[in-house]
């Protein structure tokens, strides 16, 4: 169940609701009100409340109503939101404002955000940036903390590659996005990144779901689907982000893992609109690592659009042959332009606002 | 490799080329040349072949040309064939001329087949056939002799849901498409249908793929893609049909096994892209089986088209939710409708023959 | 739910519940009685039975009583049949008498199968044949007719394969095992084998499993699990071939497919205690395929008898590097024979008929 | 390549060997010698290297030799050590030592760790840690960190759950191991704890992995494998600890994520034999979270030390089916005393220890 909290709700009122859920829950995680359009909320697991304790609780002056979630996930429901979430990216920085999700009126203008898988040295990423600004994508993407599966190969630039990524933003405009590996590194990344990014591999790193949900500045998080994640372990984690009290929350398919080896992941496009059907939160899709073959990215964020993805995530490189990481399904700013052509075109027909009228 | 045969060989020659072949293959499968395009081609597996052997075939009156193919599968590789096929049905049966795959100037008119999963009786069929050309469809499908887990479930009506089908098929002038499953059925099935249809369960039933391939009147086939093949062994189970004499194949992909029960199989869309850089057949989307969930096929219809497929193929009944079979993912006639109309769009614009130059 | 038939029914109150059977299953399939321990049995679905239909049934002179089974499975259920099944091969051939599965008294003594993948001459077969014996094996496999992935892979010595098959079990005494794939060819197979196999990529052919189930001699099946097939649908396709009137069926745990190339397939062997849970059909492990590296089978087979397998079905070829197919997977006559006695301790072990008090 | 470092050399010799690696790597990642069998050695990726720095690096005075490993993990790999590590656990703690993997004479002596998946409370804890112990096992499990997939559900009594785990060593001298879930509570958890454990969720999350490999006390650590991880990937998620510093790691199979929803996981067994074959580190195995299902875990046990594990954690609770968290996976002690009775006798059959000239 969610509780939504009076906006009225004297502080006392306040400590007396947060000290009976303390109790209802036996103390086992601290209750923090997540602010979602502007309404503080806390969810609750239903099994946790007898009868009596649901009675008491709807009797504290601070709640406004109680409202029954029937998934184990609450807060990321669409039954608890009806309305698509969309996230502003970008202001706190001082980058361009970049909505991502739906607007106000339901109509959608994908995002697209392109970069390099990692950020090598100043020149790679400045000529990248421009690139892709240039191409028409609205995010930068870089990686400064790469989690690598061989300790032996390049661990990316760390700090040194999160101050190029704000020259970049200074640069370009475009808002950057970077992914942050563990708890005690949330802070620091928050202060250079507009997005954090959370791995495939870290998407039930519990303790950084934590951080990243109680990070200072609330930063949108692009939580990226597990290697092998349900998905309903998905919103869980998604969940785990949003109840620590960040509601700026993004899902990312990446592709799945399967038998196949054709493909580096096998890229799940159902979860497009099963998502929308299950969750408010936007939905981005990164062809890239789902595919791991640059000749299939076009076709793939074609039909990621198609089945009403929000965004797109893109790796993008100056010199892909030279990569130090990814080079094989990274395209160039010529592909990236077509790309981010047929991306509106897609997007606009879906919104049914061009005239088809006269198609045969 | 593949040999291409010399189109004024005399039958001396001809009989000498096809004896060296027997001699090369230690007579182990009959050798059938298979007609491409007005040529008559056999294909032969490189590693069987010595030096001596290979000067030995290219000294033969009756070869034209040899061509070597790296892949496991030869004759539907588009590296033995750059251009796309496409097959043309329905002309045999009195229905009315479909054709699969790019056309001459390689421009996309995707082929949309609907129906019901099994024909149930006469009526629902009936209602359902004119219910799926008013919508727009092209060819009706409809299961005659039906794959089930249990033997306890509805098996379908064999001959009698066959007759069915060529009456639906007199009535409204759609060709039909039905699922074959045994060899002994092959020749009885394509008496009444227009394209064999092979199942994903008897992907690698290569005594029916030969059947199949020998079928008397070389009837169009499409090969829906195993639960849990790869795309080389499904090429390779298409390269069967192939080299046994028929070269009317269209592959079709209806998802692959995975972890997540949310829906039914996961729809492969990158399998689209990489199959028309693999292979010149046509390549068919089935949104119905893969997602198994009815709110799911539009969105996944057009993400299919915009992957680039040839073609959908989609579960439709008059009455859902008392279908005999899979009501979960049969959509209605409006839907249909719906769908027909997108995939138009998408597919004009993926040709780029529409004029979005006022696109901001 | 199962219908037993009373033994001294008249002819007349037989036809009488067949034709009331025919018209609650809407003569959708025939109705066939299987022979279980003595007993006539038929197995229907609960939910084809409405109330009144139900009572008429327990009134038809002819059923002795009616046993309701939950699970959609329902001949080869263990909660129909609580005491394991074991079947016994050879006997109608001339080979010695194999008996496969749970003895009466509930020990078990493993089988062990072991020959060749395929059956490639003369020679190859007969001296694997004795040295299979020599090692200890009781069966013989042998492939006539193999599905292989490519249809430019050698296919089989089809009926001389057979032919052959016969000959080996002639001079060594041990009853044979080999592959049928298409209905047309059971009987045929029947003349010669003892034991039919249904592969892998068959495991759901249908009319495949019904001729096995209506094959003449009743000639016990060996029903290898599919690719990617559920327990579920692997008890429901043993189903169709005991519903179809043959009891004597046995499963075989071969590997299903994942997503790691380090080994073949994953050989799941939890399935083995699981499946003595769900079913009294007897289990085999077929460690060559699952793993597909000689270096694993006897490990594997090991911890296949140690998990309760009732037997083993091993690749063994007397020139492993010169297979014309599956030679990387293959063990040689020594590593039988070590295979053959740890399988024999370890079954002792698990029967605890050997003494281990002196153990510290 | 792994770099051996003479014993005898000079801080000097030292100093410039690190600072050439250092140059030889770009400085992007620190060198840290790890001591295996009392011999300093330092592992690069061969093609860091070109003929130059190589003959630079023989002739270093600190270099005792350098041997090339082939495989991407190289400290971890059989190829570089042929005999198989053991590991002592306990000695640092006042716990009972244990020795995990083989002995000195190859003999194996597997471990059995067994406790409850939680730590639940003072009196569940040391009321199990007695059974178990009773029972014959030799390391207590028990979580006070407990990685949930759902932010409302159990997470564990934290440091509280850690002093109750020493407390239950102190009175039984078991030694424990307890899951650590972020770099920043590594120290906090090597004090309490005989092992660390990384959870499968955590098997490639790095900085917790370096932070393993790098903890004061070098403590022995028990790395699971991810849901959907390669065998590969594994190993190269140990190699992350052993080149960080830490030799002592264990890998543990628990089961690997699929499609069939009858068991929790597949239990991978053949990835026994096969990491023996790659990699000196202990195997292993937790039937418990691998099958999900208390039935099979016995039956699994069994199989598992069949197949060559060197040990096995399995899940107790002395009220199963109050457990906090899985406990339909929980044994109780009479059951873990039959696996102990039964892992002896298995693993003295295959040391060929016992004398078994006598079955027949």
């Amino acid at each position: 169940m969610i509780i939504s909290i009076r906006s009225q709700a004297s502080s006392e009122e306040r400590a007396q609701l947060l000290a009976l859920l303390g109790r209802i829950t036996h103390h086992q995680r601290p209750i923090t009100p997540t602010t979602i359009d502007g309404r503080e909320v806390i969810a609750l697991d239903g099994g946790q409340l007898d009868t009596q304790a649901g009675l008491l609780l709807r009797q504290q002056g601070a709640v406004e109503r109680v409202v029954p979630v029937k998934t184990p996930y609450k807060l990321v429901s669409r039954s608890f939101k009806p309305e698509g979430s969309s996230i502003l990216a970008g202001t706190l920085s001082g980058g361009n404002a970049v909505t991502i999700g739906r607007t106000a009126n339901g109509a959608s203008s994908p995002v697209i955000i392109a970069g390099p898988c990692a950020v090598e040295n100043r020149e790679q990423l400045l000529l990248t940036a421009k690139s892709v600004k240039a191409a028409g994508a609205q995010v930068l993407r870089g990686g400064a903390f790469k989690p690598r599966t061989s300790p032996y190969q390049f661990q990316g630039l760390a700090l040194e590659g999160l101050r190029l990524l704000a020259e970049a933003r200074e640069m370009t405009g475009l808002p950057v996005i970077t992914e942050v590996m563990e708890p005690g590194l949330v802070e620091t990344v928050t202060e250079y990144a507009d997005i954090l990014q959370i791995g495939s591999r870290n998407m039930q790193n519990f303790p950084l779901l934590l951080a990243a949900g109680r990070n200072s500045q609330r930063r949108p998080v692009m939580l990226k689907r597990g290697l092998a994640a349900t998905i309903e372990e998905w919103l869980l984690a998604a969940e785990y982000i949003v109840a620590a009290g960040n509601p700026n929350v993004m899902l990312c398919e990446r592709g799945i893992r399967s038998f196949d080896p054709q493909t580096r992941n096998v890229l799940d496009l159902s979860c497009v609109p099963l998502l929308h059907e299950l969750t408010h939160l936007p939905v981005i899709v990164d062809p890239s690592h789902a595919t791991g073959r640059r000749e299939l990215v076009h076709s793939m964020s074609r039909a990621s659009i198609a089945a009403g993805a929000d965004g797109l995530i893109l790796e993008v490189h100056s010199d892909p042959n030279n990569a130090l990481c990814d080079g094989r399904q990274s395209i160039i700013e010529e592909q990236l332009r077509a790309i981010v052509r047929d991306t509106r075109l897609m997007a606009q027909m879906i919104d049914g606002k061009m005239d088809f009228s006269y198609v045969a």
